[in-house]
């Protein structure tokens, strides 16, 4: 049993990438042998595991026994393991939402937008996400409970769109794309506006897509843009973690997963997700128990 | 006798513009009569005057009455008015210099710029300032006690110009002007590096020069861009007032005024101000006393 978290910032974790020797990513799994005290035969660990089915991890690797509250050992890839802590700490350590602002979310089906999505709404803010296809619309909608989404292929001019959405303008911008949406969110943005910069999808794809914000209302609307990485905000995993655990058991947030099965979708679960073709968190499972 | 300031971002004060009616601006003046008990006939007074020899301020107007503190009328409308809370509150509550950071400042010799480095240096910071001509570069250098500087309009690569300036990388920069500038700032810019955007020339100028920061950087190396304004921070006016006094008297920041006579001459201060010629801040005083 494997499960590996796909992101399009493995670097996250600080991977160090040596020729000839497998790159890590962040999965649970169960370990079969160790010579090390601290790990038994049969333990559910999480940490940096290979691409593969079986992963030795040496001395000063990073690996931690997993307590799985009884929870699916995906959840704790995914919303409960670094997907969730960075809309956590996204949300609340840098946007420090406020009962009746409004938030707008980029790629908000994917495995961090959704969760901004569903805790800001807890928050009791006015959230609308945008996403891909109609299908992903449907379901912030109905499934998520966003107050409003919108598919952005479908739109001609994104500053016209964000306007009719947000008549009374944004205070709360979690970018997760970059590009010409955060040019237009600046523009539909209130005094004292928050940026939480988190993915440039646009930028991975195509280095000349960058966005360039009007400075000038950055100034006079007091715009902050910050950039982060949940690695920053381990001091609060254990608030971020009791907290999504309370919001799992009483159904107050869903779960979204996209699995795939077996080392040989790796490649296009890669695929899929910068092509924006994930619903939720994008997870291989290598191997059952 | 009357001064006032000029600056690029005149709105910064809220000025109702009323066809037929004066354009105020923030300026120091003596009552020649008053009808309101609370002024006297000779008293100092600092607030939104109008562009002229004479203002007649109605009831609701901003007025204050000013306590010299020995200093010079002309202080009151820079470095003990806005541009030096502009300076102060920028670096010290968004940038929040450490002893030892590296710190960058466009328009070093503009009345918000030569400031922020000043102040910097007291900090214990390195700084380095970029001005438009030799002649600033050796005043930063020479009069302001800049660490270094630079005349950017002799940089044909502006990126290697910052990396040769900061090997060691850049902890906070004071945006000036915006445009390609902030761009390479970023680019050399430290983990936790913080960006104040106080102006854009190069935005008001060309609404095409905007800044297209890399946002993959700004992700990585969690980098904060925010603008702000003076008037949000007149909390602190007390604390930076005496502050700057106290350096004042001890000689340990130097003030640095562009002084222009008459009414006359405010077309080509604010000339001169777009074209980046004044030394420090642009003041047009009307008359002596």
């Amino acid at each position: 049993m494997k499960s590996f978290s796909v992101s399009q910032k493995t670097s996250d974790f600080a991977v160090a990438i040596v020729p000839g020797e497998a790159i890590d990513t962040y999965g649970v799994g169960k370990v079969v042998a160790s010579t090390n005290p601290e790990f038994d035969k049969g333990d559910i660990v999480v940490g940096l595991l290979n691409w593969g089915e079986f992963t030795v991890i040496k001395a000063g690797g990073m690996l931690n026994k997993l307590n799985t509250m009884g929870f699916p050992l995906s959840y704790h890839v995914g919303i409960l393991g670094f997907s969730g802590l960075t809309a956590y700490a996204g949300l609340f350590e840098i946007c420090k939402p406020k009962k009746g602002e409004k938030v707008f979310v980029s790629a908000a089906l994917g495995s961090v937008g959704n969760l901004v999505g569903q805790f800001a709404k807890l928050s009791g803010c006015y959230v609308v996400g945008c996403a891909g296809s109609k299908e992903k619309v449907a379901l912030l909608k109905e499934k998520l409970g966003f107050d409003d989404a919108f598919n952005y292929r479908e739109e001609t001019d994104l500053n016209s769109t964000l306007k009719s959405y947000f008549p009374n303008g944004i205070d709360i911008y979690f970018d997760n794309v970059g590009g010409e949406m955060q040019e237009v969110a600046v523009s539909n943005m209130n005094i004292n506006g928050r940026i939480a910069v988190c993915g440039v999808i646009s930028e991975y794809l195509d280095s000349e897509k960058r966005a360039a914000p009007s400075m000038i209302e950055v100034i006079y609307k007091r715009i902050k843009i910050q950039g982060f990485l949940a690695g920053d905000y381990l001091n609060i995993f254990g608030d971020f973690l009791s907290t999504t655990c309370d919001h799992l058991r009483t159904g107050k947030i869903q779960p979204l997963e996209d699995i795939s099965d077996g080392v040989e979708s790796i490649p296009s679960a890669f695929i899929s997700l910068y092509r924006g073709q994930n619903i939720g968190k994008k997870i291989v499972k290598i191997a059952e128990e």
